[in-house]
């Protein structure tokens, strides 16, 4: 049986774990990365907040650790095409994992050139890899990271469904039912280009008969997962900064260095959450579980619970007794929003979600304590605003008393 | 009042006659152009049926005939982002007309080369665009030249209205109407890269109101309009050929010189059209109704009637004594569909159609005459498929004659 595994962008937050997670259970993984994620970080002047090694260093602890060896290949996906054919000829993987794309919606927003990258380099990883795949011809099954973004939030009041929707057509000779993608409402430029990636889907699998997957996450959170915990030099990255830091783990980092937790607007926002563990634990659900051969393409929501930003911001208070701090909004969306997710697909396939009342919090405070020495408290501020408009009277500034949430 | 427009892809088919129309009514037109259209005819070792001059020769043409001058600027708006800016900041026209793409969908399936182009090309030259004005902070009003086949064909066999579509979703808690982008189908890589589009204006429209007015054409017939017959150097291009060859034109002109007419698969095919000379009108009509200030993406269907491909042969067959003759479709499509376009918006604003009842058929074919001295008949037959297996049993082959449509 072919074991082999592609994991693209597989130096990153998702893609490390998920590569020691799929080797751990025998996968045989190369993983392709141009370290970009690292090298943003340099142009950011940021850093990982715990010490990540270089990925040779990681990929060598990581065969002495577990006697299992990762291959890394350095590959720029969205400018290397013949590269990319190259290696998808030679390694004919049963499964490429996608994580290769720009994935921070505050980055994209920031000016004119970090929109113009986040759309030319993951629109061209998408296409690039959809093309290779047709090039090729190899029977191989892409599944993709996508994003709850994909849905805009609160559309309709009613269960997001995974990915596809039933709607009635009023038209002169009757009313017709149709099975559409869910309609795009994407909230940054980060996020159009993963409805942009759900159309070339859409096409290269109706025209090609593709394998495809693709997931839409949830906002991940936690750090380590039982592999990335095998040894120091396996740790995996902690994005703490206004760009990259994911939001619950910048709460419980906050609260662990004393800052004040910085809450967006009045904290009304509901967003669906996943732990890294359980990120992992649904790749590998996914892989093995392809679609059939003539399937449209296979959406599974991936997220395991949803909460409002404020309840997050409460819960890590009483637990830490920081204090909340309510923030002008950088970001352009509904103040506050319902949702509720439909996620039956990974839990049929016998995911057992971790939830935030498992006791990994602390795991991320602990961690946050641990590695505090090396946290830029400038860069905890998020500064990058959607609009002129709102940078104007924005700036990292909170809100005057009377406007915060009750 | 500010009368300047720039026309992006101001050379190409569509692009030279608007410029012309434009300028005839007084604007102040800038042409934009990277001369790509006559660069891939180099590719394809093929050439315009008509012979086309310079657009440094055009332009002198046009001072001389008509008085009224029209500026060329050679940008490729898909890299050259500053020059772009610079541009828009000095002009601060009153409006963009945006045929700066890849047009083809036969060329857009050509190969990898082929398909990584026209996404690459398309979606940055759009994307630049909207970028350019969110940077410059100009209010100008974007009017992009999109295609009916952003909708796909006969999805729910209703008419197909203009770019937004009711729908009724069923939830637990009762039933809801929403208004939602009319879901994407798109035929091919090329139409693919205009639905992304849809979703780069529907998102640049409501983080920053950017006013826009996307126009989903039909396939376009005829070669001169009033302002490019003011002198043979203004000549318009006419695409022959099997990759940028529009269909009645390649029939008229099959006709013109003894060539069976290249029907694909039964054509059955039903799809819109319109004159040349209505796209003119048209872009006129919209550059002279912007959408309000806080309005959505403004859409209009540009075509003006719908016949099926069949349809189409027989009458130019009935007009030359031509022979129809059927190949093999070499496309990935529906044998036979039907197809309603609501086109109210054009009409109320005043457009006259230009049908095909309308005489201009003959022009067509006395052009086609005239210059068929310069024809390459080898580049008649359409050798770009959708697919290898298509490829396999293709090669341009007739179908045999039991296979044939009725």
């Amino acid at each position: 049986m072919n074991k082999k595994i592609i994991v693209m962008g597989g130096d990153g937050f998702c893609g490390w774990p998920t590569s020691l997670g799929l080797s751990s259970e025998g996968y045989d993984v190369i993983i392709a990365d141009n370290l970009s994620r690292r090298k943003i970080d340099v142009d950011l002047e940021c850093d990982s907040l715990t010490p990540i090694t270089p990925i040779s260093k990681r990929i060598e602890t990581w065969r002495k650790v577990s006697g299992k060896k990762i291959t890394f290949i350095n590959i720029d996906i969205a400018q290397q095409y013949s590269k990319l054919c190259s290696l998808l000829q030679e390694l004919r993987p049963a499964a490429i994992v996608h994580f290769a794309e720009q994935r921070s919606a505050p980055y994209s927003m920031k000016s004119s050139f970090h929109k113009r990258y986040t759309v030319d380099n993951n629109i061209n990883a998408t296409h690039n890899i959809l093309c290779s795949l047709v090039e090729t011809g190899i029977a191989t099954h892409l599944v993709h990271l996508g994003t709850m973004g994909v849905y805009g939030y609160g559309t309709a009041g009613m269960e997001i469904p995974e990915g596809y929707l039933t709607v009635k057509i009023e038209g002169k000779s009757g009313s017709k039912e149709i099975e559409i993608l869910y309609p795009a409402n994407p909230g940054s430029v980060y996020h159009m280009t993963k409805t942009q990636d759900a159309l070339m889907f859409y096409y290269y699998n109706k025209n090609d008969q593709l394998k495809i997957t693709d997931l839409h996450q949830g906002i991940v959170w936690g750090t380590n997962t039982p592999a990335t915990l095998k040894h120091v030099d396996l740790i995996n990255r902690f994005d703490y900064d206004g760009d990259y830091g994911t939001v619950l783990n910048r709460f419980l980092m906050q609260a662990a260095i004393g800052h004040p937790l910085t809450v967006h607007g009045t904290g009304g926002q509901t967003r669906a959450f996943i732990h890294i563990q359980d990120t992992v634990n649904c790749i590998k659900i996914a892989i093995e579980n392809p679609p059939g051969q003539d399937d449209r393409v296979q959406i599974f929501n991936q997220a395991t619970e949803t909460h409002t930003i404020r309840t997050l911001a409460e819960k890590v208070a009483q637990i830490t007794g920081a204090e909340i701090r309510y923030y002008n909004n950088p970001r352009k969306e509904d103040a506050e929003n319902t949702l509720r997710v439909a996620n039956d697909k990974f839990l049929s396939l016998g995911l057992n979600p971790i939830t935030l009342d498992d006791g990994l919090l602390s795991e991320v405070i602990d961690i946050s304590r641990k590695y505090s020495g090396r946290c830029d408290r400038s860069k905890i501020i998020c500064t990058s605003t959607w609009t002129k408009d709102i940078a104007c009277d924005f700036k990292g500034k909170e809100q005057p008393a009377c406007t915060q949430a009750k």
